[in-house]
């Protein structure tokens, strides 16, 4: 199995695959400059991590009812429209004030506020639209799991409570402590409930959803470690949207925490963390998972 | 039955019951300031249209198992809080500019524009959480058919979408076709899902389901009319909030098109067409929903 996996070509075929439904959900008849918006603002950029979460997770058990995989598309589809509105509503002047996102003008800029403002809270709508098929094959037994876990990953005791965090702690001193707990919240959150709704589309055994937990979770610390440490190493043009915003900011980050080479440590610790947790599952697939880990800290972007 | 029916004090003891409920499930506890705003938005203010449409309806056949009670209730204040979000957004100086709501300093005034923008995302997603409870007895079956409803009433092809009609109308002349879609978007499709919510939770047949579903469209229309009536024929503060925007905007209204007698007609009309529906759907017990009708034909602000 291992020799023959070839990461490269799964994630090409995902993306593909992801990018299709989205381009196939994403509305493009919605009134006004509403559909546009929202295509704008989903479609046709970004790294895609959490819907090849979801899938590399639905996928480290073997394959079953063509239901279950629709199931995890649609649940990959749908973190990746939360993750898509909060990208706009954060950067709108009122909150980031960035103008720049994935190389391209962000919402507001080539939308104006309103319908920014707009486009997002109609992509939240729309991921909950997404998990609740009419005349699926579906059962509603999942489709309202999906909702449970997500609705909880994007609200106050997730991604929208790390955001007020961090709000508040501009200018703030955390500790390491604090700084997680708001990361667990704003970023972890969203992270985690992809591999948990991979494990409810997979049916995957309470056993090994536990250490996919420990696993998802150490994959969304890694992954703001990474991206701190990225804000300090990179520039602007490689980064795709604007670089060192959070010393300018005065936000406290790991790297401000821990120094670079501590930031670094600690990514390569949890590294290893996450692959344990995938051997611990004892799931028979998970070299896709794996591989997203190592993804994730390698990352130039 | 007529006789005996006290709508006052069924109101009452409804409006009662659903703000206790608001206040246990709005989070005290939410991270840095995101609690107390997402409570400054949703309690302690309203009509709470929507939640007395809920209960209403699901009381139109008499009753039947707690956890059928338990699911409307928690529809009732999931409908809320869609409503309760949408005017923190559109209060924001990118959209309405509002000050004033509820009597009170709007949402962004109140705590910022970012704390409100949050407050706002925070209270979509807690209205699927709400729907979504976690070991509850609610089957499964029922709470995606009710996140189904909810955001789909939320999302684009509906208030969302209804939203982006009216931001592109301003200044534009709308004839009464394209007016009548911007309200059956904006604000009819949250009143509309307000009765079907509680016909789902009621367990309704088809057939009455149909006549209800009229209910609810006549009700969202005479909604509106008697919305922009009361824009010109009340000052702010009986309204509560900002009088003569729309025609300070240069929004399109049915006043602006009809003349207000022309409007004050149509509101009759539709409230003929409401009651006549009820009696078509022969419910045993539509009296809370007729009398709910008339409130929102007579109301003053």
């Amino acid at each position: 199995m291992s020799a023959v996996f070839d990461f490269p070509k799964w994630m090409s075929a995902h993306l593909n695959h992801i990018e299709q439904h989205l381009i196939q959900w994403v509305p493009l008849n919605a009134p006004a400059q509403l559909g546009e918006s929202m295509r704008y603002a989903a479609l046709d950029g970004g790294k895609r991590l959490r819907p090849l979460l979801v899938m590399a997770t639905f996928e480290s058990i073997p394959s079953k009812d063509s239901w279950r995989e629709q199931a995890a598309m649609r649940a990959a589809c749908a973190v990746e429209l939360i993750h898509a509105y909060s990208l706009v509503h954060d950067d709108m002047p009122c909150m980031d004030n960035d103008v720049l996102r994935r190389g391209k003008p962000t919402v507001h800029v080539q939308f104006g506020e309103a319908d920014a403002l707009l486009a997002g809270d109609a992509l939240q709508a729309l991921a909950f639209e997404l998990l609740t098929p009419i005349q699926s094959s579906i059962p509603d037994q999942l489709q309202a799991q999906l909702c449970r876990v997500l609705s909880r990953a994007a609200g106050y005791a997730g991604m929208a409570g790390g955001q007020a965090i961090d709000l508040a702690s501009v200018g703030q001193s955390l500790n390491a402590e604090q700084l997680q707990e708001m990361h667990r919240l704003k970023t972890g959150a969203l992270l985690l409930s992809s591999v948990q709704m991979g494990a409810l589309c997979a049916d995957i055994d309470d056993e090994a959803a536990h250490h996919l937990q420990n696993f998802g979770q150490a994959v969304g610390l890694v992954f703001q470690i990474v991206d701190d440490i990225l804000d300090v190493t990179t520039d602007s043009s490689v980064l795709g949207k604007t670089a060192g915003k959070d010393a300018q900011n005065d936000k406290p980050t790991y790297v401000s925490l821990w120094g670079l080479a501590g930031a670094q440590q600690q990514a390569r610790q949890l590294r290893e963390q996450a692959h344990e947790s995938l051997e611990k599952s004892k799931l028979s697939h998970t070299l896709a998972l794996n591989a997203l880990a190592d993804m994730v800290i390698q990352r130039i972007k």
